[in-house]
């Protein structure tokens, strides 16, 4: 397949460089302000070295990118709320030139899910958003593949950042801004790192869960439209009043706190939990866990890396390897 | 889709059982003497019902069931090895009708996996296999959602027999003859319960494994032929020779015994190992945990219900699903 990759962060560069080990070609690959187009095959190492060094990508522009030849826009721009912008034009964009997409950025199923399924269903192209939630953890495809029409619930630990910082805490009896500090330095926490410790990373990718279990028990598109969530709709709570004192208090008695999300046809919540100590849900540092509850096959625990570049990049290229 | 369910133990049942809620019809149904057969669905619960007041399932034969009108053919005889007859043949008349096939008996993937692929190759149907290897755990639609080209290897806790033997001998301090009576009290263990105690069971699921790991690596079926391999190419060790003793001395150290299966493209070896006490292979009871290592995704790791009727029952319809 032919991916047209918007984004040079760390997901995009990852997905560039590793198409070739999914049997993939680069057509065109932009950042917010430049991008390279070749219908034979982008020279991806060059162009990275070109965006290190600070220069360009290349001569051509996003709006290029959008416009070039290619069978799979992989969207992996930052993911912004409300109209999910301008990740959600990309997205229509490419589905109205029968495009498929393959989704990194969370914005457009999080915020408009049944607008991109509405748009799907008008196009020759598919939509994919594996790597929305849960990094390298197959979550969405284990959903589907399990049958969504049958799973209750999903919930988990799906922010490595405030997962990192509340084990840190746990383990060493330090209190939160020193072990902020420590991830900041660490590269595991953002300079402005609230995204994740007041629960909105995990939020959205619960609400995208949320949609996925929704849209199972809708026939229409109208359906769809009443029955899909946003972020607005999600009660979320962050870890940043958690005192250490709290940490110690849980350890007495064999249990430990976690930033959990859970998502249901009822809807959303993302909270602090006190969790056994030794339990699923207390999985350490920043990886993520996710548990499905199904009718049939019981709870499954699914748990693995949820962020860095090609861990996302692996979600990525299984989408894109879905859709030949 | 129409399925015609071959065996009527726990799985074939839970199958029969099952598949209205998966949308799917169940036209034929057969245990080893007998069979129920009606191209426009069978009344499952009434056949079901005859069973257990010790009558035939209908008034047709086996042999009429593999000739009826269906478009998957559910494999859920009992396994056998060796030349792992007569579910091979089975398999091979649906594969030469141009059915689907989709297995929970695992000797035609284990012991002649090559010759299952070709004939696949030569059909109009596909072959499934999900729930031959870990029960309700999705382990090959994982692998193969990663892309088994990537995978380096699969390990894990693959026999809820042999776990919950280990894991009460251990919590209990018991010694194995006892809890082995225990299990089999509880409908956990066999009445010969060597099959699981000896590992075998976990052997044929990391060689079923294996092949799809050595498959990836193949072009051809000549070269698949060279590649695959069967139970005896698999090194077995099973927990009939662990004392209470050892699993003393474990614990002292923060470490436990699991009956643990590892599948690599080197090949298969089951074995008692010891584990970090509370890490994650060290699941308890019967429970199943699969770890999958992953080029860029990492370790993937997981846990579900490794057996029971409706579990299994869920990976077959899951499959089913995947054909439609």
């Amino acid at each position: 397949m032919r991916l047209c990759v918007l984004g040079a962060g760390a997901v995009g560069r990852a997905v560039a460089e590793l198409a070739p080990e999914y049997d993939n070609e680069v057509t065109a690959l932009a950042d917010s302000s430049s991008a390279v187009v070749d219908p034979d095959g982008v020279d991806v190492e060059a162009a990275l070295a070109r965006k290190d060094a600070g220069e360009a990508l290349g001569g051509a522009s996003p709006g290029d990118a959008l416009a070039a030849e290619y069978d799979v826009l992989v969207e992996a721009t930052p993911t912004t709320l409300g109209d999910a912008e301008p990740g959600f034009s990309h997205v229509r964009t490419a589905l109205e030139r029968d495009k498929h997409v393959v989704l990194a950025n969370k914005g457009p199923v999080a915020e408009r899910y049944a607008e991109v399924r509405a748009l799907e269903a008008d196009s020759a192209g598919e939509v994919y958003f594996e790597a929305t939630v849960g990094g390298a953890i197959p979550v969405c495809a284990t959903v589907d593949d399990l049958g969504a029409k049958h799973v209750s619930a999903v919930r988990g630990v799906l922010n490595g950042t405030a997962n990192f910082v509340l084990s840190r805490m746990a383990a060493e009896g330090l209190d939160y801004d020193h072990v902020l500090a420590e991830a900041q330095d660490l590269g595991v926490a953002e300079a402005d790192p609230s995204f994740d410790v007041e629960g909105t990373d995990a939020a959205l990718k619960c609400v995208i869960l949320a949609n996925v279990l929704r849209e199972a028990d809708c026939d229409t598109l109208d359906e769809l439209r009443e029955a899909a969530v946003t972020l607005a709709d999600a009660d979320v709570e962050g870890i940043r009043d958690i005192p250490g004192s709290a940490l110690e208090l849980a350890a007495e008695d064999g249990r430990t706190v976690r930033l959990v999300g859970e998502a249901t046809r009822d809807g959303v919540s993302v909270g602090p939990r006190l969790v056994p100590e030794n339990g699923t849900l207390s999985v350490t540092g920043t990886r993520n866990i996710v548990e499905i509850d199904h009718e049939y096959a019981g709870g499954l625990a699914i748990s693995g890396r949820g962020a860095g570049g090609e861990e996302t990049a692996s979600a990525v290229l299984a989408d894109v390897a879905r859709l030949e």
